[in-house]
């Protein structure tokens, strides 16, 4: 149940966000959008019931509540340690604060986003750890910086996989970018494998350069960890031209002889159509 | 059977063959390493027994040969078009062989491998298509050329996932490495997790600058396309320590806070303990 139109609406675009609504549907997930949670009616110290506007409730058993989070700086304010606009605290690249001697990684820290180039407040385990690396490095007197992020997320529903790094398109559009969608529907092994799943992988690259923005995917069984190839694209600042040929593994149950990856890419490519963009290597 | 010491002797390293062997036998396949097949004997015009030195044969149903192959390269001898060292068809970049008009790919032709930049001769399916793109290109009028391989490759045997991109240690010392080796027994998902299957990383790092050279993968569901993400840092040359804090996906269903990878990366950047390597970002 969730107010927005589709699930997992800060983590995709509404396009991705409606695929994976669709697919909770099909493996059997009752799923409710746009509706509000006005009340929680319980007995016996236990929820019973989901009460919504205009008299609509459900039966519940459990009740979990998936709020978002925000960071907490109510310490960091109380110091006089300067936040950044994000409303997170504020750090250099080697988790130092405005404030001497004072460190901050982790869900109430910043972090520069490499592909908008902007200070991010993301929270995620794989961020905070790195970060906490990083600071606990430096705290004891040596040297670390920490590169930035990606906001590369992934979760799992029963058998469906939902993953992204990079830019979404409201990310890209509030961040200023021009870009191309390119979106590909295919199978997480070759077609005609037996436990082949279907998988959706939308891309974004940016308009003049090529390069790539950012990617959604969502999908069966071993959709989801290609999202790491991506993130490692990105990481490089790589044009979508330049994945055309990457030399990524092929066997039947793992990939038609084209990774679904490479083929997105080549779509992206295709849909450039950019003038001023010099048409590059093995394309 | 093989006659080598053990399976998949020329696609992966002894201790990573090793490691193949015994999970295969682990999931009641009967392996038979270092022994010689003499003979093949049927009945009724269908396969029976293999015969082998010293008396020893066993009963068989189907037989199948993996030989290995060589390019097949009689029609461009005949026509007098040159080959390479490894007795391929030479090509350059964009598919042309040394004699105009005439294009080659696929497996009778030589690549350029981006981690050794020497030519090789590999056959696989990945590598013959992509050339195909772009003899085909330039063919037809228009220029593309071809930017190398990695010699990436996976295979399925049951549950067990190998695959390996870059150089061994027989191919990097061959082509004058100096490396370290970092191996790293991890598992597919977060350690704690119903469905983890164990997974043993092996990654070379060239000493001196650190940047990586090849990895071998050997493990359960979830463990081979993890070669793609190293596949992409190869094709970057990116340096093991420029690996550690790649923002890849985490949850508990997929992986350890910090990927397997990453913290592979992170035994060879230890391993390597080069004089010279100043200390770099992120470290």
């Amino acid at each position: 149940m969730t107010q927005g139109p589709a699930v997992l609406e800060r983590t995709l675009d509404a396009d991705l966000g409606a695929l994976a609504t669709e697919r909770m549907r099909s493996i059997g997930i009752e799923v409710h959008t746009g509706i509000r949670v006005d009340t929680l009616e319980g007995q016996h110290g236990q929820v019973r019931r989901v009460g919504c506007p205009d008299g609509v409730g459900f039966d519940a058993d459990v009740v979990v509540l998936g709020l978002g989070s925000r960071p907490e700086v109510a310490l960091a304010k109380e110091a006089g340690i300067p936040l950044g606009e994000t409303g997170a605290v504020a750090v250099n690249t080697r988790q130092q604060t405005r404030v001497e001697r004072i460190w901050a990684a982790g869900d109430c820290a910043e972090a520069l986003h490499r592909v908008s180039q902007r200070a991010v407040n993301l929270h995620l385990g794989t961020i905070a750890n790195k970060q906490g690396r990083v600071a606990g490095i430096n705290i004891g007197g040596e040297y670390a910086t920490f590169p930035g992020v990606l906001g590369t997320a992934i979760t799992k529903v029963c058998e469906l996989e939902i993953a992204r790094t990079g830019l979404t398109e409201t990310e890209a559009t509030g961040a200023g970018f021009r870009y191309v969608v390119a979106t590909l529907d295919s199978t997480t092994t070759a077609g005609y494998w037996p436990d082949a799943a279907t998988m959706r992988i939308k891309l974004l690259a940016e308009q003049g350069t090529g390069r790539l923005l950012g990617a959604q995917i969502v999908g069966g069984p071993g959709a989801g960890k290609r999202i790491d190839v991506v993130a490692t694209v990105l990481w490089n600042h790589m044009r979508v031209d330049e994945m055309l040929n990457l030399d990524l593994a092929y066997a039947p149950p793992f990939a038609s002889v084209w990774d679904p990856v490479l083929i997105a890419a080549r779509k992206a490519w295709e849909a450039l159509a950019a003038p001023g963009l010099a048409r590059p290597q093995g394309t």
